[in-house]
């Protein structure tokens, strides 16, 4: 059975329902796991390190779909994405369609966009340029191609000095794939994207929350 | 008994334990409230607007202890205290003691800071300085005198067009007070603050979230 080090859990859609409030059995769930946990999410790091402070794990938080990554609840932003490509992307962008921008005075590595425009024209307008468009299921991403939950699980883990073979990881959507690659076991919650459910290890009976205990279970991580 | 159309709720220590991690059986309560349930923290409004999400409540949020309040998730901050006479307070009691400034860039209203200073003798050397200095019991602010929970309570009242009379509040700490003077009825947890036990209509047999639970039944709000 795969021995987990350490655990990347995504928020929305995963830890919760599709109006995004908290699965209170994943909450409970979560705080008897005895391996860091940490938070992965699209969302920017003012939000997550919200999230992990009431959820009630630890500080570490990958945010902005690995844009941004966090250590300490009082700490530094770490920025690993860079914004200057996402706006100059938009500027292509908005020539074809209207959009609205979402948190974008918080968000440092990327361009956050509502829902409501064709993202597979979009990615056709924007090639080359170094970027790319994430649906997180809940918004569009503008996101500097350098970047992804991968690449900033790789950068946590280093930092905590743990494999990152040794991080198992439950998500629910397209932009959780990079770090389903990264880690050593990928469990995708019942609602996933197909795209995740493809690289993941496992797929759980149930939906986002109730999917992450079962999820949590099947790791050993907490009793049946 | 009281009829509440509405109910105002502090995070820190009234929905959340000593470590900030959320009460579930209190979470799993608000969601079954009918009226309009708003948070009202001295936090920033970037926690306050995740909190409400991820707890499954209304939008609407009274942060940053009434300087700041918000009606709608991608809405925008209303900023109802004046940051620059912080400021001016901050330089005088620089010379005085050392700080640690939390969230400097994220509030609009007033100044947090670590509690590790003598806060009587801070609030001597601010008097008639047009600010407070307020004691969270996670963090001191320094705050416009002009503003409180209370008046940014009577402020999103009169928006939603419910009698400020009508709202039943829930804290426990010495930043609740005005909000229960104004509410027409105040429920402080076991753990409050002595000076918020004073104003309080009823102080609950248990602390925090288990205490917000009892309160939520003593409304006549959920079920025994």
């Amino acid at each position: 059975m795969f021995k987990a080090e350490a655990i990347a859990v995504d928020i929305d859609g995963t830890l919760t329902n599709r109006k995004r409030a908290l699965n209170c059995n994943a909450v409970e769930a979560l705080r008897k796991v005895e391996v860091p946990v940490i938070l992965a999410t699209g969302n920017i790091s003012c939000f997550a390190r919200a999230a992990a402070k009431l959820i009630g794990v630890s500080d570490i938080v990958i945010c902005e779909n690995g844009g941004v990554v966090r250590f300490e609840y009082d700490g530094e932003d770490i920025v690993l994405g860079d914004k200057r490509k996402c706006i100059k992307a938009l500027e292509i962008l908005e020539k074809h369609f209207d959009f609205e921008l979402l948190d974008f005075e918080y968000r440092k590595s990327e361009i956050c966009l509502r829902r409501n425009f064709d993202i597979e024209e979009a990615k056709k307008l924007v090639e080359g340029m170094g970027v790319k468009i994430v649906d997180s299921g809940f918004a569009y991403h503008i996101t500097d191609a350098e970047v992804s939950k991968g690449r900033a699980l790789l950068y946590v883990a280093e930092k905590l000095g743990i494999d990152p073979r040794g991080f198992a990881v439950i998500g629910d959507s397209e932009n959780d794939v990079e770090m389903f690659k990264v880690a050593g076991f990928g469990i995708a919650v019942a609602n996933a994207d197909e795209n995740l459910k493809e690289v993941a290890d496992l797929v759980t009976p149930s939906p986002d929350g109730d999917g992450v205990v079962e999820a949590l279970q099947f790791l050993g991580l907490i009793e049946q």
